[in-house]
């Protein structure tokens, strides 16, 4: 099994016979299978049992399912919570739990999804136990920390570069990291080893974070499945703002004049024209680029063969060339 | 050790020690520190220290102090969700973190301290991991599913006395029960009397909900802490409504016509006057006195020496006699 989509019909396959409806109370258990059946990328999960194959081969994954699965209900419980934080009632182009059952469901049902999460990853054979279960919960405080930096960086006009990728590490890349670090931990991976597929992560979790960023830009509307420049007009800190903001040159005062516009096409317009002045495309592209190489960097280091990376190299590939 | 007020002494100890401000980002840990320093009478902490005390001695409260920690931060995260779906901007006579930080903060730092008491929990000796966190979070489950028949009762007409029991085993004793059980564990019980401990503090929860729910009416406003009569203003599905709406008399007819009554002073009398010709103060006290026999006999049944049971006999009689 080495396809992407072989280990997402694998995924789905467990999340179904999981989270069936009718095992147990329906306003806990409904909005849970409305979720985590939403479908998506299934990112997390993959990785983690990727990266037990790639260490221990079919034995390994099978070990690592309870644990992909437990962090595909982390990913989808903290989406339940962001939307209420959020106020979105859209995800996935449906409407969001919280949109569909209100604040209290969310919540409730989010807070199983924690304790279902902890219970899946903690399936683990008894001498990774608490290994594993420590990386869980620190990569857990990390993405909170990255969603309340978020949080406060949306009253802040002084928020850094290095300040939004500390965010990103967090809200992104700490789940990545960790999901491809216990997958590895399953596979029998040495503790270095783990580390660095854990590195990996990082570097592609920040990499699709800023690809993410320039796709609300430069993507195309209709593949990238929301309107384009929405972070331009709710003036959301992205890579791309920041950049230009922090760039010194003239082009950051009229950003700033831009970024008081109404929203609108004629906003979206202005600031990219803005960004194109500043050839930021391309810059970012280098940046995503840069990231990117450090995540191929961290995967060479581990001791696996050349075709055991081969995966983990097309995935990358994969959500370099991604246009949604 | 062994009187109740050095078990709350020691574990606010180590509360301040752990949890205290510049830990972190202020953001999520502030609304943390705040919630756990507001006091309360420490209840679960302290069973789990009594528990471990009186099955394991000295030593087995020193390795219990994480998991005491653990579970009274379980406790307090609830109250943080709880007090956002309740719409309750006051807790324990002063603001409840959403009411002083909003929503987002009473969510996202509820579920810092979520994965903060899962990892104070799991500072167990390695034997004992796999068991205590299949507990706390088998615990942490049933808590969930007790609110969530907390919310639907709220619009239902027709809850009888058994799912109000099951309810509050849910919301009320499923945390102490588990509180005593990995407190005796870590002190070194058996499996059994581990178990027996677990339903000592079912029993006692039930005992202490039903009396919250009497308190309400039959209570003294100063010492109970807040206006008599809430629930009855509220109209909120409590032992003594729904044992007086199922009396199967004319006084549930009665009743049914006093809850459309407005709020107010008027509403409390009346319907505290049903009450009385009902005789509920003494069938519900009666009620109480079954459920603390219970408690008494599964702790009895434990092969604990009198003298180690004698602090739960005093919990007990203190609970039973409490007025707030």
């Amino acid at each position: 099994m080495s396809k992407y989509s072989d280990y997402v019909t694998y995924i789905e396959e467990a999340i179904r016979a999981q989270s069936a409806p009718g095992r147990g109370l329906a306003s806990l258990c409904d909005p849970i299978y409305y979720s985590m059946t939403a479908g998506g990328k299934r990112l997390r999960p993959v990785l983690a049992l990727m990266a037990a194959d790639a260490f221990g081969g079919e034995e390994g994954k099978f070990t690592a399912r309870d644990a992909a699965l437990g962090l595909e209900l982390f990913h989808n419980f903290t989406l339940l919570h962001d939307d209420v934080m959020d106020g979105s009632a859209m995800r996935r182009g449906r409407p969001s739990v919280y949109g569909k059952w209100g604040t209290d469901a969310a919540i409730l049902s989010g807070d199983t999804m924690l304790t279902m999460a902890t219970e899946c990853v903690s399936h683990v054979p008894g001498d990774l136990l608490g290994r594993v279960l420590g990386i869980f919960n620190y990569m857990a405080i990390r993405v909170y920390e990255g969603q309340a930096l978020d949080m406060e960086f949306e009253t802040r006009r002084d928020v850094t570069l290095s300040e939004y990728i500390d965010m990103i590490e967090g809200k992104t890349g700490a789940l990545l990291a960790a999901s491809l670090k216990i997958g590895a931990l399953i596979g029998g991976a040495s503790e270095e080893d783990a580390t660095r597929m854990a590195e990996f992560g990082m570097n592609l979790g920040i990499a699709f974070q800023i690809q993410d960023d320039w796709l609300d830009v430069y993507g195309d509307a209709e593949t990238f499945g929301k309107p384009i420049g929405g972070d331009i007009n709710n003036n959301k800190q992205s890579f791309l703002l920041l950049t230009a903001l922090q760039s010194g040159t003239p082009e950051a005062e009229a950003l700033r004049a831009a970024m008081a516009m109404p929203a609108g096409d004629a906003k979206v317009r202005t600031v990219t024209n803005i960004y194109n002045r500043l050839d930021l495309s391309g810059h970012v592209r280098e940046v995503i680029a840069h990231y990117t190489s450090a995540a191929m960097a961290a995967l060479r280091a581990t001791g696996l063969p050349e075709e055991a990376r081969t995966p983990f190299r097309q995935l990358v590939d994969k959500l370099a060339g991604r246009r949604k």
